[in-house]
């Protein structure tokens, strides 16, 4: 980085900083800002395309709104390093998604300039509507400003927020990151929408009035239906002949401004920030814009791992003779499944490359379907395909699954539907941290009628379970991480296995037998190593959370005094638990440890860190073993 | 109902009679279904306006599509009285939502022409859309037409389903049935739309078509961008001028309809049946229609319970001398809450009457939000508002929170914000049935960091624990059931508990403790006075779910050999479950037996009938107790 950039850089640690200079130097403090943050993710990986995309819109918000007084929510976390750079955090980009560092995503605990937790998607405009109706109601001036990308607004949740905007007397302002849509030659279509603006305040302090005084005088007298009322009246708009969705919802939109003229920017958020109301500008972007390897290829570029701040190149691992990563095992075994049934279906949201999906939809394009951000439809979609006889896989990360649960209940259990659940990412994820790690998964799932609930130990077994929920006539639900599996020689013959049957992975000698869920058996397996082999621990992979192997643990029960249980997910109500219900259904007298994911939220660090904080990794799971005996 | 339309009934037992009726006979049919369900609503109470509503349009439906072969999808089953009368439930509509009787919804278990759970709003379109796909795919001529209201579109579930409608080739057809929107005098949009429609044929076959030679020839080269890039192309779409959010969505729209002009529905049906692509037919209806009071008052008539069918007189339970519903003293008591402490708030979806929100929308409507069909935003505004200094009160039915477990956990949960979540019709809720019971909300909530989880025995503690609740700093979840309380004299002071804290009901000497939360611990009073008051059966009302009394605890395992944990949710992962685990930590070597609802769907029926049949009773609580001793 030149030195005049780091000097500009040098002298801006918070948004009052940046609010002292001129606006001509704001051009060159977007130079820096995007410099710095391609020189940092160069070597602290991360999300690099969203982040280059917004430098201009974060410099412009942070330049024309008091913030932190004023609030900005933005909406999924990528977006967000160039207000992390500008609101005290440049020092710690270094520690970027490591454990007690820099978190990915904005969240209030960090830092008092993020308001609202943003790992999932959609959820800005509804967050943002309350703290805006929140401050019109203290007859508080604080502004309140929602940041949702094209993607993101896709999702139900963010309709239901748009839906709502007007429902209330409010002034949020919503802007639309859109970065697939190039600014069309026709400028004149900004100038026309900023032309009006005069106009434009004047009818909404009038009609903002208006209303103000009915509500004093008690003359809104069918306040109930109003809500019913509000879509009903956006579609009526429209049909009759409004042109924009948003003032169909009674919006105020603006737009489309070019989110790389950073001046122009500054003008446009100055005008209509005061204006009463809730509003809509829209921006148009370039993802990865300044970095010309990140402007032609969006996908790779999104979180590209570490790679040459100068040319471009990426510094890509060598992962010869590493065993797959779960999610490919998936990818490659649901086409070879799908080769065989023609009924089988792939169904992932806006996760194709995230979860391997990309492979069925390369080999079956009409089999397989990326319905975007909307984890409910996937799954609704899904029972409407198997109600048709079809046999749908559907892929969804677990921390994201718990957007779909109504859904897998009433559209899937309910009608004991032949939908199989793929849930990526289960357990702890590592550096995305809190947002999405996958802790409740089994709790949830292995409650709801119908449902089998199971999780491979390794590579072999993610392919047999596949094999065995493509035949299992009813909802089955498969779990397993993020990350690499443990055998390169992963392409064990197709076959299913028994519906409920755990099995002895190492047999021992009546003390302590260890019952694993999951890939963490291969951390039980591991601790095994570390004791004392005279101890004659013994090691169960479970297989089934639901149906539990009753048999088998009765057994157990029979010969061992010990049952240490060990999942990768939350230490109430999931997998050990349900070994508690069956131990005490058989009155077993002897004890039960169980090891999981403790009653908290877990940061972010490396799994390994992780495993070690929730103690299940080997070490921990052999002290557990020794202290216990 | 006069002898003619009798007959005319008499003869249509399914659709397959009515299609072989001349169109001209169908006004008569219309009026005797419309009739029966009159008839028939007044003596055993159902969803009346809703039915009543769409006469016209389902006998079209069933006259122009070969059900069962072709799939009518109903969103919402209020809807689908008619529906049952034509397809051989005529005789069983006395046995409506009664144990073993009629289903209040559309259920596939039920009938062939039932094709899809539809307890929950707004899932017929992805329902649909998966059958469509589905269809298409096995190059089935079977057509497909999901049937929404205007209410439940505004469900982010539904607008999901919008959004992918046009992703896939499907000819599904979407009737949005409004009945809210009078035709208007000008006809013209009618005969513009449908006069549209031959030239929209070739235009969908040309577009279909090319479509298909692109995909068979492997020319969609950017699949994976597609589904982003849909909604962003329907807004483009908008700015540039289109006029229907439908179109934008590559929707084709017809409409509006009048919707009690059967056979003008016939030829419209008949007109758009074949056509190629994704469709929406625009009906507009009136709620109640041909029933005077119900036109007049739809939101009474909603689900009116018993009336005079000939003069419209409502048959009102003498309520004298009774309890309260749980629903009002959360009403009451939170306008006194919220009268002494201005930050309180109430946020409901869709349910102001259903959980008497009414009453602080009254009081403060400034402070309370209906936020329409819409659960999950319901939620993440209300973390929106917490946000802010403010104490949101947001109530949800325990099954439709099952839509927002996501936004429970990461936009609540994870930021410790002080959200209340009340959810009402926790636990069996009788007639609604499976769709409606509130099993779940325990064993999932238990499970989530930061989370507080109760629920009060009576009406005093429901005003105890919204009080604690107003106070404690954190999330908090109450749950209650439908229906009465058990309290006459409910006006208690309103006065703080100790979160964490239960109490002893009734001391006992040794042998048995019965551990019961909520509402159902009135059952288990009864049950012990069924028992011989000499075995000294002890009672202790745990209160809270989560932070379990641990004190409490120690002290009943080191007095009682016998434990009986008693709750109103489902039986693996919930309370009990919860007990179990502290008995586990606490090295409790008695025995514990664990009463709830069972790992299965429960049925419709009385909540006595449910109770019976899960065990929870009373006497199947006395019968457990002596059975274990």
């Amino acid at each position: 980085m030149d030195e005049k950039l780091t000097a500009i850089l040098d002298q801006l640690n918070y948004p009052s900083d940046l609010r002292e200079l001129p606006e001509s130097k704001l051009p060159e403090v977007c130079e820096a800002v995007r410099r710095f943050i391609i020189n940092q993710v160069a070597i602290h990986p991360g999300h690099l395309g969203s982040s280059l995309g917004v430098v201009e819109l974060t410099v412009a918000l942070h330049y024309v709104y008091y913030t932190p007084e004023d609030r900005l929510v933005w909406d999924v976390g990528h977006q967000a390093y160039a207000h992390k750079v500008l609101t005290g955090r440049k020092e710690q980009f270094s520690t970027l998604r490591m454990k007690d560092g820099l978190r990915g995503f904005p969240f209030p605990e960090e830092s008092e300039y993020d308001t609202f937790s943003a790992g999932h998607a959609s959820n800005s405009i509804s967050a943002a509507l309350g703290m805006a109706v929140a401050n019109k109601i203290d007859g508080s001036d604080r502004k309140v400003v929602a940041i949702i990308g094209d993607a993101s607004i896709s999702g139900g949740l963010a309709f239901e927020g748009l839906n709502n905007a007007s429902s209330q007397p409010n002034d949020l302002l919503i802007i639309l990151n859109d970065n697939r849509m190039a600014i069309s030659e026709n400028v004149g279509a900004l100038n026309h929408y900023l032309t009006k603006i005069t106009t434009s305040e004047r009818y909404n302090l009038l009609r903002y009035r208006a209303y103000q005084t009915l509500r004093r005088h008690n003359m809104i007298s069918d306040r109930v239906r109003r809500s019913f009322l509000r879509f009903a009246n956006a579609l009526k708009s429209l049909f009759s002949h409004r042109q924009n969705i948003f003032e169909g919802l009674d919006i105020r939109y603006f737009g489309p401004v070019d989110g790389h003229d950073v001046v122009k920017l500054v003008h446009v958020l100055r005008k209509i920030k005061d204006l009463k109301g809730p509003k809509m500008l829209h921006v148009c972007t370039i993802k990865g814009k300044g970095f010309r390897p990140a402007e032609d290829e969006a996908t790779i570029w999104h979180a590209p791992g570490k790679f040459n701040p100068e040319t471009g190149e990426r510094i890509l691992e060598d992962t010869t003779g590493m065993p797959p990563q779960y999610q490919d095992v998936f990818g490659e075994t649901l086409v070879e499944l799908a080769e065989k049934d023609q009924r089988i279906m792939g169904i992932t949201p806006a996760m194709p490359l995230g979860c391997s999906m990309n492979f069925m939809m390369d080999r079956f394009p009409e089999r397989s379907f990326d319905v975007g951000i909307a984890e409910e439809h996937a799954v609704t979609f899904s029972g409407g395909l198997a109600k048709e006889g079809k046999i749908p896989f559907c892929n969804i990360y677990s921390s994201f699954m718990q957007r779909a649960m109504d859904q897998v209940i009433h559209d899937v259990a309910l009608m004991n539907l032949h939908v199989v659940f793929c849930l990526d990412r289960a357990g702890l994820v590592g550096a995305d941290g809190p947002t999405h790690h996958g802790a409740f998964d089994l709790a949830f799932f292995r409650v709801i009628p119908n449902m089998v609930v199971c999780s491979p130990i390794n590579e072999h077994w993610l392919r047999r379970l596949m094999c065995t929920a493509a035949q299992h006539e009813g909802p089955m639900m498969i779990r397993y991480p993020r990350g690499r599996g443990v055998l390169v020689d992963w392409q064990c013959p197709l076959e299913p296995v028994q519906v409920g049957k755990g099995y002895c992975v190492r047999p021992g000698k009546g003390t302590t037998a260890v019952l694993s869920l999951g890939p963490i058996g291969n951390e039980v397996a591991k601790a095994l190593s570390l004791v004392d082999e005279d101890l004659g621990v013994a090691h169960y992979d479970m297989v089934f959370c639901k149906p539990l192997d009753t048999d088998l643990l009765s057994d157990i029960f029979a010969n061992y005094k010990r049952v240490i249980t060990v999942e990768d997910g939350c230490i109430n109500g999931g997998f050990g638990s349900a070994v508690l219900e069956e131990a005490n259904l058989q009155n077993y007298q002897g004890k039960i440890i169980r090891l999981g994911i403790p009653d908290e939220f877990v940061e972010q660090g490396s799994c390994s860190e992780l495993y070690q904080l929730c103690g299940i990794d080997a070490k921990s799971i052999a002290e557990s073993i020794m202290s216990n005996l």
